[in-house]
C-alpha cells in the first residue's frame, strides 16, 4: 500500500489546457446535469479530439479489442488515449490501429508513470476480476478516474478498499454496468417504478452461456474469484436490484457441479432465491454448462414485463403482459457507458454506477456463496 | 380407524354382471397394457353405459361442477354413477342435471354405505385438500378404487395413511396429475427423456394465480394443508420430477407474506431451489398474490423446450430453441386421467400417478416448508 499523500499528490495534472477545460466544463455543468444532454457540456468549446476525456484501457484481452475499443470510436465525449498491456506485440498492433502514441503506451510494471500523462484522464480496468482492485487502486493513486470492469472485485473488502483509494484521491469510480445505460432496461426500471403493471412482486432473472477454452482466466479461481455468478449471473442479481431499488435481505443458494475438473476453482451453475424488504422474491440462476438462459421477467400485481434475450450486447427484446413490445433504439452499451462516466468526471459528480454499486453485488454474491457453503440462509452484510 | 377385516370384507362386490365385465375384461388386459388403447379393453363386450367404470363425486364443488362432471361426459370408459355431498341441495341439482338415481347418493355421514352399491367402482376425492386421507382411507375401506385430488393429502404421513389403506383392501389409488396426461407434457417428458436437446441441466418452473374470495377453504389451515405450494406449485415441482425422471435431494426455499391477514394460516408466495441427483438444479416459485407465472422451461446442453402457459385446463403452448411450435392435439385432462385410471382398474395394475407419486411430492413439500422454517437446506425424507 503506497502512503496517502502520494495519492493525493499525483492527483488530475493541472496544465494549463487541461485547467482552461475543466473551467469552462465546469460553468455549465448544471445546465448538463438538468438537461441530462452530453452536448450542453462544453457549449463554448469546439468538440476538438483533444477536449474529449482520455481513456486508457488496461488490458487488451477480447473484451477491449472486441467491444470497448470500437466502443470508444462512438462515444461523443470520449477518445482511446492510452493502452496498458504486458504483452509489445498487442501494443504494437493497437498504436497501429488506433494510432496511439508511444508516450501513451505503459506496460505493468510502468503503469504507475500514468500519473505524468495529462492525456489520460481516465483508466478503464477491463484486466481479470482478481487484478480490478490492485489497478483501479494503482491507477487512483496515479491521479485518474476509474471506471472498472464486473465484477468489481473479487471480495467485498477489496472493493472497499478501492472505494477507499478512490476516495483518498479524490477521484471518481464506476463499474462497468452497461446494462444500467441500456434503454430497455431503463424502460423496464422506469415501468416498476411507475407501477405500470403494478406493484412488483417477484422476479425470476437467469443468464448463463457454455463456457468454451478449459485454459482461460475465467476457470482460474484466483483470477475469477468465482465462475459464472461472479462473472455473468451478476446481471441477473444487478437487474433484481435496479428493478426493485431495493437490497436483498436473505439469501439461499444451492450449486451443482457436473464436471468438477473443467470447475475445479470455480461454480459451474448456481440457482438462488432472494428476498428484498418489500417482500418481493426473486429466484435466479447462473451457469457456466449451457447457453440460453439470458432474461429476467418482473411478475407485477397486474401484469408483467420482461426482457429476453436480456444481457446481451444487442438485439434485446422485451415484451409486456399488454401484448406490447419494448421498443427501444438499439445502443452501443460500452459507449453510452463510457459517455456517462465522461459526464460524471467532468461534472464532478458520482456514477451512478458507483464504486458502492459495485459492492452492494459483492456482498451479495458472498452472501450466496455463504449459503451454498454453509447450507443455510445468509443474510446479506449490511 | 376401523379394522381391517372390515376393510377387507368390503371390496368390490362380486355381483354376477361385475365378474363377468371383470373377468372379460381380465382376459384383454395384457393386449390392452401393450397397445395402449382403451378400445381394446373390451372387444367383445358392447360399449353399453353400465359396461362402463362407475364413478362416484365426493366433493361437489367448483372443480366437480365445472372441470371433472363434464370431463366425465367425454370419457370413453367411464360414467358419473353417483355423488357425495353434505349439501342436500346440490344433491337434487345434480341428479336432475345428471340423472343420478337416488341409491346412487350419499351424504358424508353415509358414504360408507357405498361399499354395498356394485354400479360405484370408483370414488374420485375432490374435497379440500385436508379430508383427502379420510375420505380416501373410508372409500378404499368401502372397497372402492380412489382417485385423489392433488395434493394427495396435508402430509406425507396421510399419503402413507392412504397408501397403506387401500394396499390393505386391494385397490388402486392413484392422484388426479391431470398435467401427466397432457399431450404436450407428454412431448416434453419425451424431449427430456430422449435427450433432444441433450442432457437436461436446470429447470425454471412456477405457478400461479391471484386468489378471490377471503372466505374460501384454500385460506384455511386445516382444510389447506398449505397455500399456494400445496394448491399450485405443487404443478411447478411435479414438472419438475417428470422432467428430470429424478427425485430431489436437497431443498432450498424461502416465503414472501405481503399480506398477512389473507394469509395468516397459508403460505401466500415462495420461491424454492431443488437440486436433483444427476446435477440438475430446479428454480421455482408460487402464489396466490398475482397471477401469470404458468411455466416450465427446461434448459439443456444443446438447447430448450418450454411449455408456457403449462398448467391450464387447455391453451398449453409449447416452444422450443429450434424455432419450433410443440404442437399436440388439445384434449380433456381430466377426461384423460380418468379414462387412464379406468384402465389401471381394469387391468388391476397400479396408475403411473399412484398414491407412492402423490407422497412424493408431499415428501419434497414437507422439505420446502422444513426449508422455509428453520432456513437451512433441507434433504427430502427417504
Amino acid at each position: 500500500m503506497k502512503p496517502k499523500d502520494k495519492a493525493s499528490s499525483s492527483a488530475l495534472p493541472e496544465t494549463p489546457n487541461r485547467r482552461q477545460f475543466i473551467k469552462q466544463a465546469g460553468t455549465v455543468a448544471a445546465g448538463a446535469a438538468l438537461a441530462g444532454e452530453a452536448k450542453l457540456w462544453l457549449p463554448r468549446v469546439q468538440a476538438q479530439e483533444k477536449k474529449k476525456i482520455g481513456y486508457a484501457l488496461v488490458g487488451l484481452g477480447g473484451l477491449s479489442t472486441n467491444q470497448i475499443a470500437p466502443a470508444l470510436q462512438k462515444t461523443k465525449h470520449c477518445r482511446l488515449a492510452g493502452i496498458v498491456s504486458g504483452t509489445p506485440s498487442k501494443i504494437k498492433a493497437w498504436q497501429d490501429k488506433y494510432q496511439i502514441p508511444s508516450r501513451n503506451c505503459y506496460s505493468y510494471e510502468t503503469y504507475d508513470q500514468i500519473a505524468n500523462n495529462p492525456e489520460i484522464d481516465v483508466v478503464y480496468i477491463v484486466l481479470p476480476n482478481g487484478m480490478h482492485a490492485e489497478y483501479t487502486i494503482r491507477g487512483a493513486r496515479a491521479g485518474k478516474h476509474v471506471l472498472c470492469e464486473k465484477p468489481m472485485a473479487n471480495t467485498a473488502s477489496d472493493c472497499v478498499a478501492m472505494i477507499q483509494a478512490c476516495r483518498e484521491a479524490d477521484r471518481q469510480l464506476a463499474v462497468g454496468y452497461r446494462c444500467q445505460f441500456e434503454p430497455h432496461h431503463q424502460a423496464c426500471m422506469n415501468l416498476a417504478r411507475e407501477k405500470t403493471f403494478g406493484e412488483l412482486k417477484m422476479i425470476d432473472a437467469g443468464f448463463g452461456f457454455k463456457i468454451g477454452d478449459p485454459n482461460q482466466w475465467r476457470l482460474k479461481g484466483d483470477l475469477a474469484g468465482g465462475g459464472a455468478l461472479m462473472d455473468v449471473g451478476i446481471y441477473a442479481l444487478q437487474a433484481c436490484r435496479y428493478l426493485t431499488g431495493e437490497e436483498p435481505m436473505a439469501i439461499t443458494a444451492q450449486e451443482s457441479k457436473t464436471d468438477p475438473v473443467k470447475f475445479a476453482e470455480v461454480d459451474e451453475s448456481i440457482v438462488w432465491n432472494m428476498q428484498f424488504p418489500s417482500g418481493v422474491l426473486a429466484y435466479c440462476s447462473t451457469t457456466y454448462a449451457f447457453g440460453g438462459i439470458n432474461r429476467f421477467h418482473a411478475h407485477c400485481d397486474k401484469g408483467w414485463f420482461s426482457l429476453d434475450p436480456a444481457y446481451s450486447y444487442g438485439g434485446i427484446k422485451g415484451r409486456t403482459s399488454k401484448g406490447e413490445v419494448i421498443e427501444k433504439v438499439e445502443i452501443d452499451q460500452f459507449a453510452a457507458e463510457m459517455d456517462d462516466f465522461a459526464a460524471c468526471v467532468l461534472e464532478g459528480r458520482p456514477s451512478k454506477v458507483s464504486g458502492e454499486e459495485g459492492l452492494k453485488d459483492l456482498k451479495v454474491i458472498e452472501a450466496i456463496y455463504t449459503s451454498i457453503r454453509t447450507g443455510k440462509r445468509a443474510l446479506v452484510a449490511g
